[in-house]
Formats: structure tokens, sequence, C-alpha cells
């Protein structure tokens, strides 16, 4: 998508053909400000220090992350090693281990002198397959604004709720829950997001409301404690948000507060979507329950960032100090919250039987 | 309740005889700054501009703000424009308009002359009652408490989630919500309190986990989004939240996203109680839907004040410029997911017949 006029992707290979060049989410959106990972390192501290994030970026850097291990090391070890490195980075989101996988399917029966080259095709492949995820996404998301839309008068707008980020900025291309929205917005039709500020990382506030701005899609951003009483009374016609990993089940792991806007959907029947690339089903998984969720640190809660009047990036505290914090990263909504799951393969309901028809190839495999 | 050792109300009135000392709740938790209000005009702006805030203590500054505007002028005139001024402060919470209302049923019938020192008793009687019903309610909690402490294991804390400040600086003192929590913490009862942080202006985090660290109550401060997973983890044994109105039905208007909360404990059976002074009843209204909802500034939610590292108080902005943010105040909760309302005379039902009949006085008043 754009960025002021210019189109961009969030992760990319830099003209040199190897180096890996990513926006730094963590500066948005007060600077734009362009990362190069050089070694696998670097790659696997972009996805826990969140330079990237969101599931299937994780994923697509965790690709590259292998293919940059394989310029200096193409031994089994050292294809062991990046696996057991870049796994180690964020415990949440199921395509971390679906794209490593996918690495070492295609790596390690090969003889050490060809991985280098099929490790960059591979991660290359799993990058543009997100882009086309997608695409699929947002196709088959239009047509549950369409169906929205069509009960409204003519001009009125469609409102969408969503939770953190789960935009282009969350993926390679387009993102997840926001590709029906852009899909939408460039079909002229009117759209309004509500974006829900997504505490403590605040993603919905400095990515979510950024890529929005510059795709020139209206929205309003929101505490977090906002959307019950906006569906109270009836600004928002459904929710769609994204998912770090979906469970066999149908259960939906997502962003911390996820599961309270499930339930004031449901409360007020309005629709609730997930969506997602095929990439993020676990389907080793059953009961949501058994997700580890990431904890991580306090000053996440305690501290926040922005810019000053005068234009300075500072850091501020607003909880005293010693008063203790927990900062669980994600929470769990039961999939008879969910009303479907948007996928690249159709709109589906969140249970065993349509996963598995619609994704007979990964569902077969534990 | 104490303060560096000191006990404190969080509103009094100084020794000089006539100005109003209140403690700067905007301040904090950074600085404990106490201000000296002079004249109605100051009272109605303390009021505005949350430099006092909780509804039992908006109550008890507009009854002082009305004393303090006989100082210059007793006539009829004046106090009416005394209850104008004061009754536009705030749209929400009814104890405003139950406290001026009985300044008016005292001050109207009495001849000018009298009007100033019967101004500051009755004043001076809403404060001292605010905080009989304060400790009425905390007894009543305590039975709540105790009933929940009776299941578990000895020395087992009770773990109790809060949102907003529903605590000694919302009242004059005691607090409403934590009432039952500093007499369960004072009589030796392990219990601790999940507070939430609260955005959009972080009362949780700034004033109520301020005020139970002072006290030497165990906390943890979560963002908003928290609570949910807590829930669904068994990591909470009850909610209590305060609230600025309460109708005739039992619906309960509060601080935005309580409802959220109410939903998620409803969803995990877990009991959720509203602890409210009798003055907080609105018996004119009986469908919650029908409480005005205040609209607040956006840059309640655009900007973050707090400390530097190295000690300065900044505010920084978190969200992009010209991205625009919507700042409801409150939600209502519908009484059908209260477990139980804690008054001053007990722990009722949230319905009409059991509001009525505790307190008929004011029911049969409409």
């Amino acid at each position: 998508m754009k960025v002021d006029g210019r189109p961009y992707h969030s992760l990319w290979v830099e003209p040199d053909g190897w180096s890996v060049g990513a926006i730094d989410q963590r500066r948005l959106p007060h600077e734009f400000v362009i990362a190069r990972l050089t070694d696998c390192e670097e790659a696997a501290q972009a996805i826990r220090s969140m330079l990237v994030r969101g599931a299937p970026l994780i994923g697509a850097t965790a690709a590259y992350g292998v293919a940059l291990a394989m310029r200096s090391d193409v031994s089994d070890a050292a294809l062991d090693r990046a696996y057991e490195a870049l796994i180690a980075t964020r415990p949440t989101a199921i395509n971390l281990k679906w794209a490593l996988d996918e690495m070492w399917k295609v790596l390690a029966p090969l003889p050490p002198s060809a991985r280098l080259a099929a490790a960059y095709a591979r991660a290359g492949e799993i990058a543009e397959q997100d882009i086309a995820i997608n695409k699929g996404i947002g196709e088959n998301g239009l047509a549950v604004i369409e169906a929205i839309r069509a009960r409204k008068k003519p001009g009125e707008r469609v409102n969408v709720l969503t939770h953190c980020n789960a935009g282009w900025l969350a993926t390679v291309d387009w993102g997840t829950a926001t590709a029906p929205i852009y899909m939408a917005h460039d079909r002229g039709w009117p759209i309004h997001v509500w974006v829900d500020e997504t505490r403590p990382r605040n993603q919905g506030a400095s990515l979510t409301a950024w890529e929005l701005a510059h795709h020139g899609v209206a929205h309003t951003v929101i505490a977090d404690n906002t959307g019950g009483h906006l569906m109270q009374h009836g600004m928002v016609d459904l929710v769609i948000v994204g998912t770090d990993r979906v469970t066999a089940n149908g259960d939906v792991c997502n962003k911390i507060g996820t599961y309270l806007k499930a339930l004031a959907a449901h409360d007020n029947g309005v629709p609730f979507y997930v969506a997602l690339p095929s990439p993020t089903i676990d389907f080793s998984i059953g009961d949501g329950r058994k997700i580890p969720i990431e904890q991580r640190s306090a000053d996440e809660v305690t501290d926040m960032t922005g810019r000053t009047a005068d234009g300075r990036i500072e850091t501020v505290r607003v909880v005293p100090e010693g008063s203790p914090v927990a900062n669980y990263a994600f929470d769990v909504t039961p999939a008879r919250l969910v009303t479907g799951l948007i996928t690249e393969r159709g709109v589906l309901r969140p249970d065993r039987d349509a996963l598995a028809s619609a994704f007979p190839e990964r569902a077969g495999k534990r």
C-alpha cells in the first residue's frame, strides 16, 4: 500500500539482492524509518523487539532470517541453529512455526551448496504467497461488506471496528482485516473504521490509524474501552480483526482485548469476523486455551512514547513507581463468539469441519 | 485514607474556615499538589477540569461551590446562578444534581442573611454523610468478600478487579468500590486488586494504583484489554466498580469500558458488583440508555502525560496528527449483568423493587 503516495511492502529484498529491508514499526507513526537486516540474528532481533510484528509478517521475516543464515553457513547445524533462534523469538503467532517448517522442508533435503539460493527463493515465495492470500481474503471479505452495504441507504457508510493492527504493516501487503476495507475503499464505497487504540503497545493508534490515513480511508481512533458503547448504540456494523493463531476448532487467539470486543459484538448482534491466511491455522491444537500466551515487559504498560508539542520523541511513565504490572499480550476468543473466518478460500464457519474441508492438505498434517 | 502516613480527605474546609482545599487529581501520581478553591467559579472549574472527579466527590465539591457563592451574594438570583453554573460542569454523574438539589432545598426557603452559614453547614453534612455512607458500603461489601474468602484455602488471596477510580479520591474518604477492599486489608485478609489502567484518562493507573500503594494494598496494574483473559483463567474472584449513575431499574452508568468487564464477568461466572452511595441512584430514569453520556476532548485520547526518566513532566502525542478521535466518557451496563449493588443499606438486587424498598424516601420523589 502507499506511504506518501509511494507504494511499499512492509518487507523486501534490497537492490543488493540479499539484505532485507523492513519498515521499523517501533518508530511509527512519528518517524518513517527503514531498517536493513543483514544476518539471522538481526532478523530474530527484529521479530523479538517488534521492529516487525503481525503474525504473517513475522512468518515472512523468519523465512528471510533462515535465508540470511545460509549466507554464512549452509550446514545442517546452521539450519538447525537458525530454526531454533527464530522459533524462540515469539511464542504465540503460529505463522512463525509454519514459515520455519516450510523453509526446513525445502532446505533440509538439499545438498548444502544448493541451500542458499533455495532459501531466498522459498522466502520470496512465502512473501509473494502472503500478498496473494491477503488479496483473496480481501475479495472474500468484500462480499461480507457488500451484504451489509446492500441494507443501507445509498451513500450511508459501513462502520467497521478493528482491534490492533491486522493491516498491511502486519503482513507483506494488503493486511488481513484491512484487505476488505482497502478494497471497499478503492471501489469508492463509503466505509469508516473505528480503530481501537490497542493498549499497551498502541498498534491501533500508531499503525492502523497511520496506514488508513496514508491510504485515505475514513477512520476514528478510540480508547479500547469504547467499542461496547458504540455497539450498544448501533454505531458498528461489523467487527473484523486479525489473529495470531486459530485452532482446529475455530478458537481465535489475537491481541489482548479481542475477546472483550467479541463479547460485546455477540451481546449486540453485531457480526464478528476474523480475517486470516491459512498459515495462521494450527491444526495441531483444538482447544484455544492450550495456546501459549506471551507475557511481555511491564514497561509496555508503564511507559508511553510519543511526540512532544515541540517535536521531540519522549518516553513518559504513566504508572506510579512501585506499582506492579502484568502484561499478557494475547487472549483467546472462543469459536462460539465468531461469526465467520474470512480466509483466502472463503468465509468459513469457525469449526473443525469447515476448516478441515477448506484446507484438507493442512488439516491432515499434524 | 493515608498519604505518606498522614491521613487525608480528598476535600476539606481550610483552617481559614471558608476556603476549600482539594487534592489536585490531575497531577497524580507524579505530584501531590493541594488546590485552594475560593469562589463558586473555581469550584465549577475544578469539577470541569477534573481537578476533582468521581461522582460522590463531584457532589461534595458542588455543595461547597454553592457555599462559596453565598460568600459574595446571598440573593435568590445568586443561588440560581450558582446552581446553573455548577450543574453545567459535568452531565453524567447524578450526585452533582443531587447535591445541588439538597443545597437548594435548604437554602431557598431561608432568609438570605441565614444562607451563608446554612450553606457551609449543609455542605459539611453532605461531605460527612459521604464518609459515613462509604463506611456502610465497606461493611456490606466486606460480607461479599468474606463469602469468597471462606471458599479459599487459608492465606490464599482474594482477587478483585476494578475499573477506573472509585477509591477514596473519588469520594471524600474510603471510596465506594475500594471501601470493602480497604476494610478487608485493614483486617489482615489477603487481598489483591487488578487495577484497570482505564484509558483514556488513566484514572486506574494514576489514582487507584497510587492510593492502593499508599495504603499498602497489593495490586497489579493491567491494560484495560486484559480483564477478560484473567477471568477466563480463574484469576479474578469478583469485580467491584463504582458508578456515576444507577437508574431505578438497576442499569449502571460508569466509566467507559465497564460494560465490557461486566460481559466478561458474566461469560465466566465471575460476580460483578457495583458499589454506590444512594445519592448515585436516579429514580427519575428507568432505562439506562436514557442517561446522557459525556463526550470529552480528543486530546485525552491523543495525548499522554507522565514523567520522563530524568523526572520532567511531559505530554506526548501517541495518535498520528490528522487521525480523528472519539472520546465517550461513560457506558451503561444493563442490570442483567450486575450481580449486586453494594449500598449503605445492604447488597441489593439490581432491580426497581429492591432499590425502591431500600430507599423508599428517595424512590417516591421524582
